[in-house]
């Protein structure tokens, strides 16, 4: 378990659900503890080999939570990330969540194969607006089992921007009961990105029964600065090297 | 063969390359063969079942091309249209084209299963960027057999917005070669739609060899009009009732 994970255990233990101020604190203690909470991502389709393997050895140096790439990088960011410890992240049924359930199960099955840890899924946004709530919570479901039997996680995007209030807090109890590690807020390939709003939300629903994401627009230490003030465990950014920076140099 | 395939291979036959300036007259003599030129489409990811629903109905008022929608809309669609003779279109690896090669394919696999004959695909445009023409080809090539197979036909979609000069026709020898049945400019979610420069960059790569298909934000009867002219075959646009209505009216 690293220290991060030990922290956060603390300070769950505390007050039985999560305290967003204590870990805020300890992740911007050190630019090494924020390191920790970013996911390093680079999903433009234009990306070429030569970026996604830059960004995987940005990921290694930093030590960042995962380098996060399109999954046709994946076996790519493997060969550069093998035997450093940092996990690599990638992208299902992305940004639309439109794709075939089994589709997303089956990626999900050759990703887990070709290395990948951590696995963002947006879900099915059309099937949840039209209260189709089985099948949206079976299409995330498929993908939960095929990863945590591999050792896998699962975020799943809710693309906020597109939801209302309603729908957040349906979408949230969709996937957390289909046993989700992390609820993010979006692809970064919408109208909008994270706002400290519906991370609070979703850290409302969540608790401390699983993660929460921020992701989409945050370019600055101040924006991830909000995100973590607001409840959110993982920042998910192409600017995560630069926000170090800032950190570093305050 | 409908009296639309016979035209053109008419006009084919006369010159031996495709003649555009016929193909755009005989297209906008009637909004019934104006209608058969159009993939009609819905693909915003917060499309709810009854938008599906309705865009599959005004398919076969109209007598449209297709009904294009996203995967998880295809059976849906398969149950409105059944019978009525209109084909139900889809998309693969949409709108980043950085999916796994093997997940396009079997993705290709279930949609034809379940009714899709057009198949609109993204090729991989960071394996493009990075010269990596095989990859490129391979990942065509795998949903054209299934495709073929299957009596559906495949679209490339190259994402034109994102691409130089030279890779525009890289990419479409590499997608002809392929055995693709049409190129395809935009998603209509990248930065960029269709431009008739582009159209006529496609269509003098593909000569009669192939299918030119514009798309993304085409939204009047203009902008239809300044696409056939410069070389397109096939339109997408959601807005395709008005633009027929706009005819209508003329």
């Amino acid at each position: 378990m690293t220290t991060k994970a030990v922290a956060m255990e603390e300070i769950e233990r505390d007050n039985g659900s999560f305290d967003a101020a204590a870990f805020s604190r300890q992740a911007l203690s050190s630019s090494h503890s924020l390191a920790a909470v970013f996911d390093h991502t680079l999903l433009k389709p234009q990306t070429t080999r030569e970026q996604a393997i830059k960004l995987c050895e940005e990921a290694a140096e930093h030590r960042f939570a995962c380098a996060m790439v399109n999954p046709a990088w994946v076996s790519t960011a493997h060969a550069v990330l093998a035997g450093s410890g940092v996990p690599i992240g990638t992208v299902l049924g992305f940004p639309l969540g439109a794709s075939l359930s089994i589709s997303k199960r089956k990626e999900a099955v050759e990703l887990v194969k070709l290395g990948a840890h951590d696995l963002d899924m947006v879900l099915n946004i059309g099937m949840l607006k039209s209260g189709m709530n089985d099948r949206v919570q079976q299409d995330i479901r498929g993908v939960v089992e095929v990863a945590h039997e591999a050792g896998a996680i699962v975020k799943v995007i809710l693309e906020t921007c597109l939801l209302n209030i309603e729908e957040k807090l349906r979408a949230s109890e969709l996937a957390i009961a289909a046993g989700i590690d992390f609820l993010k807020t979006s692809t970064g390939f919408s109208t909008g990105g994270a706002t400290p709003e519906d991370v609070a939300m979703l850290r409302g629903v969540a608790g401390s029964r699983c993660g929460v994401k921020a992701s989409g627009g945050i370019r600055t230490l101040a924006d991830a600065m909000a995100m973590l003030e607001a409840g959110a465990n993982r920042i998910g950014a192409s600017a995560s090297v630069s926000i170090l920076r800032e950190l570093q140099q305050d």
